[in-house]
C-alpha cells in the first residue's frame, strides 16, 4: 500500500460549518511553526485574548480558545461548572440541547430539560416556570443559535430570567459569534463557548470560551476536582493568564491559532457591526433568491439565523440526490437536516467568509439549475 | 487597539517539541478547507488510519487521531479505560507519570505509583513487585520515551509483565512514535496515544491513538459512562469506524488532519526503519558535538533517546542566559529542564524534520559560540 499526498477539491462551503477559509487565513496556518513556549508565541496568544474579548464584547480576563473543536469548548464549561448533585435547567431546541444534557449527567449532574419544538426559539415563559419548579437549579444552560435548526433564541432574556433565579448560564455560541450580535458583559453571560469554523472562518479545531469572575469563582471553589486534566480551568487560568506566571500545561496547537488570530484580525479590520451587517444582507439576498425557488424557511422570520438557513426540501425532490449533484457538479456544500429534520430540510450557510454575495448567487444559481433537472 | 497580523520568527527548533515542520506538511495544510463530512475527506481520514496502523505496527482497527494535542491522547486512554474504583499501577520517572495519575485519580480510580528516579527507565522488577502486591490491579501505565529526561524504558518488558499479571495497559509514545521502534501488535501494548508535534514533525494539535480488541472490549463492557462526552471511544468509534457507519460526532480539525496525513506519508516515503536509522545516527552526531564541548548526558547510555538527549548545563552557567542567547541570537530553540531538573538540564531535541546533520551541526556550533561567550 503507498499512500500518496491528498489534494483536496476546492469547495464553496456553505452547509453549517466548516465554513470557506480565506486565503490570508490559510497562509497564517501555514507559517513556520514555532515553540509553545516562545516569547513571540505567547506575544501573540495575548493578542488572541484581545482579539476574543472583542468579538464576545467582554473583558473577561479568562478568555481564550480551548485546544479542541467546539464539544470540548461545550464540555470544558460543563466540567468545569457543574458539580456532582448539581441541577441544571437545559433549554432545548434542537440537536445540541441533548449534547448538553449529555455533558450534565456524564459530570454528575441533574438535568432538568425545557423542550420546545424544533425550529423555534427558546421559550422564556417555559425557562421560567422550569426556574420556579427547581429552586436548587444552579445553572442554565441554552444554545443562543442552533446550528440544526437555524433559529435564534433571546439569549439577553434568559440570562435575566437565570440571573432572576440565582443561576449561572452557559451559553452556546458556536454559529453566533461574529455572525449576530453577542454581547457577553451587557447582557451577563456567565460562561459561553464558540468554534473556530463558523463565522470565524478558521479551519476547525478550536473553540474560543470566555468565563466572568462568578463563573471563574464557582470553578475556584469547587468542592470536588474537575473530571478532566485537559480541561481543567484551574491548571489552564495559568498558562493563558497572566504573563508571569504562564506555566506549562499542554502544547498548544501553534499553526491553528495562527490561523485563528489571522481571521480574529480580518473580524476586528472589518468592525463586528459591519460583519453582523453583512451576515443579515447575505441572507437577505438569500431570502430573495430561495423565494424565486418557492423554497420556504422552516424558522419563523423573527428568529432566523442570518448564518444558518434551514429551508424546506420542495415536495418529491431527493435531498441526497440534489446534495451530492451540488456537490459533484458545483463543487457546492450545503448541510443535510439533522436528527428528525434528516430528508426533510437543507441547511445553506453563509458564515463568515463564505457571507458574500457572490456565494448567495452560485448558490441560488446552481440550486434552480439542479431543482429543474429533478423537476 | 490594532492588531496586526502575525509574522512568527522563523526558528530551528530543537526543544522537546514542537519540532520543526517541513514545507510539505506546511503547504497541506494550507489547502482548501473541505467539510468533515466530504467524501474526499472521509477517505482521507482512512488513509490516515492506514498511514497510522503503519507508523504503530499494528493492525489494530481502533486507531485514529484524537483531535486535540497530545494530553487529551493519554486523557482519552485513562477516561475511557479506567472506571471508579479500579486499581491502576502508574509507572513513574519523569512528568509525566504525575499526569497519569492526575488521570487515573480524576476518573475514579486508586493509583499505585511506581517510582524510578527522574533520568533513569523504568525498573522491571519494581512493577513485578507491585504486580504481586497489587493482585487487583486491572491497569498498568507507563511512559516509553519520558519527554522530560530524555529516557526510555523497555516497554515489550513492561507489557508482557503487566499481561503476565491480568492486566491491560496504557503507553504513553508522544515522543517515540517514529523516533525509536514501536511495535504495538508484537509487544501487545492495548492503549497507546501519541502526539502529531514530535517525530511525525506535524504541528501539535492532534493525538494519534491506538486501542486493541481486549481494550476496545473493555471500553464496550463498561458499567459507567465515560466522564467525557467529547473523549467516549463508544461515540468514536461510530465516527472513526466503518465507512458506513461514519456519523457526525464532532466536527473534525480539517487542516490540521491534512497537515499529519502528509506528515504521516513522509513517514512511509522514508520507511519506519529508515526513520528510526537517522533519529539515531543524528543522534550519535550530537552526541560527539556535546562530548567535544564537555556536555555529559544525564541518562545511561543504554538507555537514551536518540530524539531527546537531555544534558547537563555545565557549572557556573546560566541556563536562561544561554538559551536566551540561542533564541535570540541563533533563532535556535533548545528545551529547559522541568520540574526539580529546572536550571539543571538543557534538552535537545532531534525530532523528526528536525532530526538531520546540519540541525546537529548548527546547535553545536552555536552552543559553542555562546558557551565560549559566558565562559
Amino acid at each position: 500500500m503507498t499512500i500518496s499526498s491528498f489534494k483536496p477539491p476546492r469547495r464553496t462551503l456553505m452547509g453549517p460549518g466548516p465554513s470557506d477559509v480565506s486565503q490570508r487565513v490559510s497562509e497564517a496556518m501555514a507559517r513556520p511553526t514555532i515553540g509553545h513556549l516562545d516569547p513571540y508565541f505567547i506575544g501573540m496568544m495575548d493578542e488572541i485574548k484581545s482579539l476574543l474579548q472583542y468579538a464576545f464584547q467582554t473583558e473577561n480576563e479568562l478568555t481564550f480558545a480551548v485546544s479542541a473543536p467546539g464539544s470540548a469548548g461545550m464540555e470544558c464549561c460543563f466540567a468545569n461548572l457543574v458539580e456532582p448533585g448539581d441541577t441544571v435547567i437545559v433549554c432545548q431546541n434542537g440537536v445540541f440541547g441533548s449534547r448538553m444534557k449529555e455533558n450534565v449527567e456524564r459530570f454528575g449532574g441533574l438535568a432538568i430539560m425545557v423542550q420546545d419544538d424544533w425550529g423555534r426559539a427558546v421559550d422564556e415563559s417555559k425557562l421560567e416556570a422550569a426556574l420556579k419548579a427547581n429552586p436548587e437549579a444552579v445553572l442554565v444552560a441554552f444554545v443562543h443559535a442552533e446550528t440544526s435548526t437555524g433559529v435564534q433564541s433571546d439569549a439577553e432574556k434568559l440570562v435575566r430570567l437565570a440571573h432572576d433565579h440565582n443561576c449561572l448560564t452557559i451559553v452556546d455560541a458556536v454559529t453566533s459569534l461574529a455572525g449576530t450580535p453577542i454581547y457577553v458583559d451587557e447582557w451577563g453571560i456567565d460562561a459561553i463557548y464558540s468554534g473556530s469554523q463558523k463565522c470565524l472562518s478558521a479551519p476547525p479545531g478550536l473553540s474560543p470560551v470566555s468565563f466572568n469572575d462568578r463563573a471563574a469563582e464557582k470553578i475556584k471553589q469547587r468542592k470536588t476536582r474537575v473530571k478532566s486534566w485537559f480541561l481543567d480551568l484551574n491548571l489552564i487560568m495559568g498558562y493563558w493568564g497572566d504573563n508571569a506566571k504562564r506555566t506549562y500545561h499542554h502544547t498548544a496547537p501553534v499553526n491553528s491559532l495562527y490561523a485563528l488570530h489571522e481571521a480574529l484580525v480580518m473580524v476586528q479590520e472589518e468592525g463586528l457591526e459591519n460583519c453582523w451587517i453583512r451576515h443579515e444582507n447575505n441572507h437577505l439576498r438569500l431570502k430573495e433568491g430561495l423565494s424565486s425557488l418557492g423554497i420556504t424557511f422552516i424558522v419563523d422570520e423573527q428568529h432566523r439565523l442570518p448564518q444558518l438557513n434551514a429551508v424546506t426540501i420542495p415536495e418529491g425532490v431527493s435531498d441526497s440526490l440534489v446534495r451530492g449533484q451540488l456537490l459533484n457538479q458545483f463543487n457546492l456544500e450545503i448541510g443535510a437536516g439533522l436528527g428528525h429534520l434528516a430528508g426533510k430540510v437543507w441547511r445553506i450557510g453563509l458564515m463568515g467568509h463564505a457571507s458574500n454575495a457572490k456565494n448567495v448567487d452560485y448558490c441560488i444559481n446552481a440550486l434552480a439549475s439542479v431543482l429543474k433537472k429533478a423537476a
